[in-house]
């Protein structure tokens, strides 16, 4: 009972902040345990800390979490929003400002008070209660470049590979048009060299600058460009090709547009072609993890066994199994 | 004497905003006329607009700008600020938030009224009087990929780079140590093999996390990895060697967390390799505009002549003026 009151006091409180909208304060008890990982460039962080339950806050009128203690972990994701252009204007005219340097033309200063009434400043995603692995998951791992060379894959990579035994299902789902059939972009059935071409989950289909595709290859067995020899060529240039035209029909997004490239190491291990936007900042498209299907196919046309005998470089992460893999094998020492 | 008086009322009214500092607004009469570009991903955007020319904040008594008028054209670049790790927890728990979506543990919030008392929400770097060049520079400039082949590289970009006689003195300057001979992390004098390394302008030399340096090779005449041999791999083996072993000396920055590669196109024609730390998300570490150095020099000792032949993918942007002469060179048609 006494909840409900705070609510409708807090709601009338804040009219003016968000119309209508029925605003609380999940955060109110939030107690901070670490700061798990900050990204400065994107203005991210992440917490861990302890909160209540949050109750479901959208009238939907359907269950609520029962509120056991205040004591829960929690996983905060916390990310400033971008600037909303309509609303910019009128709220910079009203903000105060700190002039910290001053050169001629050129000054920066320090924005105070920037107050958007209708938009929110923060976005943040709630894990609670988490687990452990919220919080392996969500912390800061440690970076490590390996140089793979063709033994090294061998002994160490292909093993991690073959033993980490992680299931294809969804990739086959997809294939098989059991799942997400209704997404698809293009599929050519063949074999050989076909594939089905999706809207990546990053991509809200709605935002061309932010155009991600992904096209599966139909053929089983490929894990990555590792093993990509000059018999697929015709696979690749199928993918490049007919990728291409699909995108070109459906979104109108040129060629000269569209960064064609492989990931290594794959999240996954069934060849597949990352299709982004250029003006796109794609996670992924980092020169230690992206490689262009362009310069794939040049490669194994000039020398079959390219990427079976090239030592490739990639990052591993602290907690991935391949990172420790490396460690076992003597690789840091 | 009105405008001083102006000031002491806004000191008066936000001493509680930023302590004692004297803060005005810059921004109270600024128009827009145009957004020229928005960055949703690192929360930047940039607005032509007329303000009165900005007076000189700090109180260093200097001199002050006349203010002949309140239409003069300016460049704003708004940045939002990362989150402040201190103050973020007070500040989190006094905001409102609204719920946006909520599945089982998951959930996503809106979140309004976030104050930060202490620190600044907003950067602004602001250009007063801005001419046309700032405006075309801060804008949005459409990319296209270009795919160059030995003959397009032959024909139309080897001539713009000839013909644009860029100077660079200021390169000459740094390995003759006319200029920034006290910044140096390493010099290795020799004529064939030698360079100069120094910390690149983007890295504060504080923070090891964002570590960038550039090594700048002492032999004139290489323009770019498209003049790369055989012949150079002595030179690559040096760089990469020398410059891990004085970022360990110096910084404490171990081999496996070292990003090393050139750019293509390079922002300018005298051969030099970017050594960044691998947790900094670069600008130029892009698939489609960097070349890890080891995989450079597995290409040429593998073929000399690997980069005279290769095609090699890049972005260029609608102002450049290799964009143009791509242009004009019917590449686009």
């Amino acid at each position: 009972m006494e909840k409900i009151e705070t609510k409708k006091r807090k709601h009338s409180e804040t009219e003016n902040v968000a119309g209508n909208k029925c605003l609380s304060s999940i955060f109110k008890d939030f107690k901070l345990i670490k700061v798990l990982r900050e990204d400065a460039r994107h203005k991210l962080i992440t917490l861990h800390g302890t909160m209540p339950i949050p109750e479901r806050g959208v009238g939907d009128g359907s269950k609520t979490f029962e509120n056991h203690d205040d004591h829960n972990d929690a996983v905060v994701i916390l990310e400033r929003n971008a600037f909303n252009t309509s609303s910019l204007v009128d709220n910079i005219r009203l903000t105060e400002t700190l002039e910290t340097l001053h050169n001629d033309i050129y000054s920066t200063h320090n924005v105070f008070n920037f107050k958007d009434i209708v938009n929110a400043d923060i976005k943040a995603t709630v894990i609670c209660p988490a687990t452990d692995k919220h919080i392996i998951k969500y912390s800061e791992h440690e970076p490590f470049i390996i140089h793979e060379t063709q033994h090294l894959y061998n002994t160490v990579t292909l093993p991690c590979i073959q033993n980490s035994n992680l299931s294809l299902q969804w990739v086959y789902n997809i294939l098989e048009k059991k799942k997400e059939a209704d997404r698809i972009i293009v599929d050519d059935p063949d074999p050989d060299v076909g594939f089905v071409m999706v809207p990546d989950m990053k991509w809200d289909r709605k935002h061309m600058d932010a155009l991600y595709a992904v096209a599966i290859v139909h053929k089983h067995g490929i894990k990555s460009i590792r093993d990509l020899r000059g018999e697929h060529l015709p696979l690749l240039e199928n993918i490049l090709k007919l990728g291409q035209t699909a995108i070109k029909e459906k979104f109108n997004v040129t060629s000269d547009k569209l960064r064609v490239y492989f990931h290594y190491q794959p999240s996954y291990y069934h060849l597949h072609v990352h299709f982004t936007h250029v003006k796109f900042d794609a996670p992924g498209s980092d020169v230690l993890r992206a490689h262009l299907i362009q310069e794939v196919m040049d490669n194994i046309a000039m020398d079959s066994e390219y990427y079976k005998n090239r030592t490739l470089s990639f990052v591993v992460r602290e907690n991935d199994l391949l990172c420790q893999k490396y460690k076992d094998s003597g690789y840091f020492s």
